[in-house]
């Protein structure tokens, strides 16, 4: 892309609220991350889309000078406003921030993106939950689908901006390998940059989440990247990637870190236990980041049972360093023809 | 010192619980930083200082190699602490994180500031409140006497770590002249490495402070260092270094930063204010920090509206960084027999 090449398969932060929680913008780029998320709904409500444009853009206004994905709002609309109204237009809702009403429309979701500045604008979609009866869950793709195309003819009548920018369609259709089928049919019809498969990651567990992939990601052009949104955990990254995804974002090495979880080679460790009081070791031992290089976990155990800030710094960045290290060594695995034998490794010793 | 020059008149950075609140200790020291301050009263019951000398002290510990001064903990357990008893051995109470019970005394203290690894150890002393009656004030002067002494005692018999510290004392005596006198007399009957104004800052106003430091300054020897406690915003150190005022603490610049409070030459800003919301310019024109070089009002504003950590982090730096710069000011005037214009000039911009 313009702003900088995209190493996949790649994890991307979340920026939700022009902030990467808890860490500088130039300690992110430090962790390896090439592209970060920044979400609509949040912006859009606080500072304002038009706020943003004003002040350059948000890669001037937050300092990160490489490439943004931007979400649609259709995800974060739907979980955390309030008084939503779901109509074939859009969704109006009053913000979970001050009860002011809003309306998000594919048309508007694309206005907002293209004011923020984003560099990968996601179409705008309707994200149904995973237990839904399946007429419900057909509707909302086809509704979903319908949405798609107006995405698609609201990016391109921005004008030159979007230019620069990438599109991105979502294929719906939850567990259902038809729904899915036809989901991605009509988003390869419309004709998009790349393919999200959404509706994942709410609840269904890995299992369900693995079937899905088994057949998912294939459905969708093999020429184009394809981004499993809003997962995940360490050992779902690695098998999303044995099933076809190259990129992934996630809120749980950031949103753990503050709560002094961290993950490590040997699994996830909760900083909180008493047995890491008198830890002197680092975090991980394995781990290249500077966290590791300087912190005992006695160290960061006190930070966690004092509520101090530094203590969701601290985790925070060895987190995110290690999701970066975990893609790092799945890019190097696969361009080796190795990456087999390091997803068998690397499950033995993360899953014990 | 063993461990770094402290420049003065010198400003140390509270770091109460192992850490200078949302900022690395690299950071921290890339402010201008040549001392930080550790709070013997929150550490001895959180890790707990045998804890911290097992982990290799409070510098390992916390990854600070530059010099630390501790106080008693005799301010905090009084402010801070439940169910108080003192009694001339000292003072027993309840911690305010669990309720478990707890004894300081002089005797405790040093072995405390000695466990921590402390290179300035400051004498236990009771700190009482400015408006009470002048016989209080006077028994409560003698027993920090009685006390100091002890410290002394207490502190040459921690052998060879001592050898590396220094030990200061603390004139109490509130606002009364008389008192302060006596008690700078019995300290320097005693001998210190250095001398601490203690009983300030405790809610007498700029005024009565001022008034206070007319004449306590130069009631202790002229040939060491003068550390006037927990003090203060820029235009009290600016009125105590005119005063002959050498060291500083204060938790302002930290605790002011979480808050959304900024610093400048200009004097103060709330940075939750709707008028910064599309300033598109630095904190301080003049700052050098890189919250400053990097960062627009309108950036932070928002970041202190969303309740971002970013916020704390940026803003903090930015008001430790402006505070070592008005240090480096007032020693650089100061050298060069400027002082007075300096003071003048500073006022006239920063009181507006």
């Amino acid at each position: 892309m313009q702003r900088g090449e995209i190493r996949t398969p790649a994890f991307m932060p979340v920026g939700t609220a022009a902030t990467v929680k808890a860490m500088k913008p130039e300690a992110v780029r430090q962790t390896g991350a090439d592209i970060i998320l920044g979400n609509t709904y949040h912006l859009m409500l606080r500072p304002g889309a038009e706020r943003v444009a004003r002040l350059g853009g948000l890669h001037n206004f937050m300092n990160w000078d490489r490439p943004i994905l931007t979400d649609s709002g259709g995800y974060q609309v739907m979980s955390l406003s309030e008084l939503r109204k779901l109509t074939e237009e859009g969704v109006e809702f009053r913000s979970h921030i001050d009860g002011s009403r809003h309306m998000l429309t594919p048309e508007r979701s694309m206005e907002i993106q293209r004011l923020l500045g984003s560099d990968i604008v996601m179409a705008f979609d309707e994200c149904p939950r995973a237990d839904q009866p399946r007429d419900e869950i057909a509707a909302s793709m086809e509704l979903s689908m319908r949405w798609a195309k107006r995405s698609r003819d609201g990016f391109d009548s921005g004008g030159d901006d979007a230019d620069c920018a990438a599109l991105f369609g979502i294929q719906q259709g939850a567990l259902d390998e038809d729904l899915r089928a036809i989901s991605a049919q009509k988003l390869t019809e419309i004709g998009f940059d790349g393919y999200a498969i959404g509706g994942l990651a709410v609840g269904e567990g890995q299992e369900a989440m693995f079937a899905t992939l088994d057949f998912a990601p294939e459905q969708l052009p093999a020429d184009r990247p394809r981004y499993l949104m809003g997962v995940g955990k360490p050992d779902d990254l690695v098998g999303a990637v044995e099933r076809g995804v190259d990129m992934f974002d996630c809120v749980l090495p950031t949103r753990s870190g503050r709560n002094g979880q961290a993950f490590t080679w040997n699994g996830p460790l909760n900083l909180r236990n008493a047995r890491f009081a008198e830890d002197t070791g680092p975090l991980d031992e394995r781990c290249t980041c500077p966290t590791c290089g300087t912190y005992s976990r006695a160290y960061l155990h006190h930070l966690q049972k004092s509520g101090e800030i530094l203590g969701a710094m601290l985790v925070t960045e060895h987190n995110l360093s290690f999701y970066q290290q975990l893609m790092a060594a799945m890019r190097e695995t696969i361009s080796r023809g190795r990456f087999t034998t390091f997803a068998a490794d690397f499950r033995r010793d993360y899953l014990g």
